[in-house]
């Protein structure tokens, strides 16, 4: 076992040891709810040049660390790096969201690069470097990328949508071209993820954000598919490369998706049934997940009772705790406290 | 068996006979999609006032049956029609959805009568007779409710929201008055599909669209629980009253759905599983639905596609032939037209 494994309870249980506590750490853990966040991002003059300023984002990603102790440290970036590094115009309107120039239809794909151009990454590489050099040994750190069909939604779209129609449209009409996309997203995702590994990642995660939406046979050409090839990809380059996947709202497809890609533990959303994931899917592989962000929000009862519910039905097995989907700008700090220490089964702060 | 069961295979289905060629219908069959609806639609001043126009309502829901000759005709109403009868302002702004004044918090349920104010639905029930009375004999006629959850994040949010964050977070806030207005919804609902079924529906359908949304703890208390309530309530009123409950975006949790609710049929939304629907839940249930919308919307090869996957999956048992969810507004007829055709293994239109 390499030294920085047996040390980083995080990659013990992606190895498939259940932690007696499990590790923690939270999707978003860096970001607006922080108020040291929020007096770096208020000097800066885009959201994307902050993900580009290694010294800004190193220091971004480390803020959690050195508040809660998280078991994780996960890069401060966005998943539309890739896209920008494809050639596309990505653009960040505050309180808007991001906006791309919209692949409209199968012509617009000339417009994008074959190859990620690694040179628009370069900061985030140096980003890794300068993390790396700066976290605590116990603490592991996650790299990440946006999966093919998800990238494909801004992609398509042009923005953040709530029903990712466009692109479900494209790939119904021009299932050629769509595939020629998620082609093109798949190399450079493989590509990305490789670097971030030899920056000095310990682990990455695939954000399939929008993987809830597919019908049955889409899922499985669009998200799982594209996802098993990233995959196979990485561990060409680098060797048994520690992968999360986290298709957010598979549902029952959870069992095929880990059938079909090979990661070493598979992210739960929060609107998951706790007893089938316990029985079906934890068996098969570990699990992350699965609070609801909104309890965190709301704190008290309500949030102890929401831990203690999914430390129990996943005792059993390896457990990394986190949320469902990220953390909530208005979520107070003292309930992140009170998450952390309930976890670990410390008293919480008076 | 009654005399419209023998004739209507829609009815047939709910009683569990599978048939051969399954029926269908589509839920939002009356609608923009339709030339005959927009004509009408836009001589009317508003759209709640055209689901309280008996003449116009029963117009409206006939339009789709004559077009199609669909299998089921479903009552043209909105689910909102039950907070206005229980007194909540309701109104629809052109273009953007229901406007309601918002329960913002625990004392603002005082504003609610704790009794469905059956004369603000007379009309509702005055339609179902006029279309009861033009319906060919072997078409069923579904009335409808929206199910207390779903219905709580229109009357709390005050607006359609994607994530029903304002009565996520009320119920978590507030359990106790979130129980209580659920209460008040169960009463309420039970009171109008009663009546409904005494004007003239052979059928009902919950439709509990935010489902999905809720961690499994929630599901069991804001979806399961109410919604086998209403049923049970239902049913001591219109003895085997036929019901079809649709928890949309519920997953791997329609099992326990199905163990708690006791309706006739369950829908199924278009992100299910095919094979884990067939193999857990038609078992258990006849099954409604489950195409793609946007595969409608499509047509062509992907419809054809999408229609066959679902004939196949679930040709062993009970079906009512579905979309998984509405109709979308720019469908055209032509790709309605070739559904109907293939579903009934009948040649399309040149």
């Amino acid at each position: 076992m390499p030294r920085s494994l047996a040390i980083k309870p995080f990659l013990r249980v992606l190895a498939g040891e259940r932690q007696s506590v499990p590790p923690i750490w939270l999707m978003r853990q860096a970001g607006r709810y922080l108020p040291e966040y929020r007096a770096i991002r208020e000097k800066a003059s885009g959201f994307l040049d902050l993900c580009f300023d290694p010294q800004r984002a190193a220091e971004i990603t480390l803020q959690p660390i050195r508040r809660f102790g998280f078991d994780a440290a996960i890069l401060f970036s966005d998943i539309l790096v890739v896209p920008h590094a494809l050639g596309q115009r990505v653009t960040f309107e505050e309180g808007e969201g991001p906006r791309l120039d919209a692949l409209k239809e199968p012509g617009a794909l000339k417009s994008l690069a074959r190859e990620l151009d690694h040179s628009r990454l370069e900061s985030v590489y140096e980003t890794i470097i300068r993390v790396k050099q700066n976290l605590p040994p116990a603490v592991a750190f996650l790299g990440f990328c946006g999966a093919p069909w998800t990238l494909a939604t801004y992609m398509i779209a042009g923005v953040g949508t709530t029903d990712q129609l466009p692109a479900r449209l494209f790939a119904y009409r021009f299932p050629d071209a769509f595939a020629e996309l998620i082609d093109i997203l798949v190399e450079a995702s493989a590509s990305y993820l490789t670097r971030q590994f030899a920056a000095g990642v310990d682990a990455v995660q695939i954000f399939d954000t929008w993987a809830g939406v597919l019908p049955a046979d889409e899922f499985r050409k669009w998200c799982i598919e594209p996802c098993a090839r990233i995959v196979a990809k990485v561990r060409e380059r680098v060797r048994e490369a520690p992968i999360i996947g986290f298709p957010r709202g598979a549902g029952t497809e959870l069992g095929c998706y880990l059938q079909g890609v090979a990661v070493n533990a598979v992210g739960i959303d929060w609107t998951a049934e706790l007893a089938f994931v316990r029985d079906r899917i934890q068996t098969l592989r570990p699990v992350q997940g699965n609070l609801d962000p909104l309890a965190l929000l709301v704190g008290g009862a309500a949030l102890d009772r929401s831990i203690d519910g999914i430390l129990q039905a996943f005792s059993r097995g390896p457990l990394i705790f986190n949320l469902g989907h990220g953390v909530l700008p208005d979520t107070p700090i003292a309930h992140v406290e009170q998450l952390v220490a309930r976890v670990r089964g410390q008293p919480a702060h008076a």
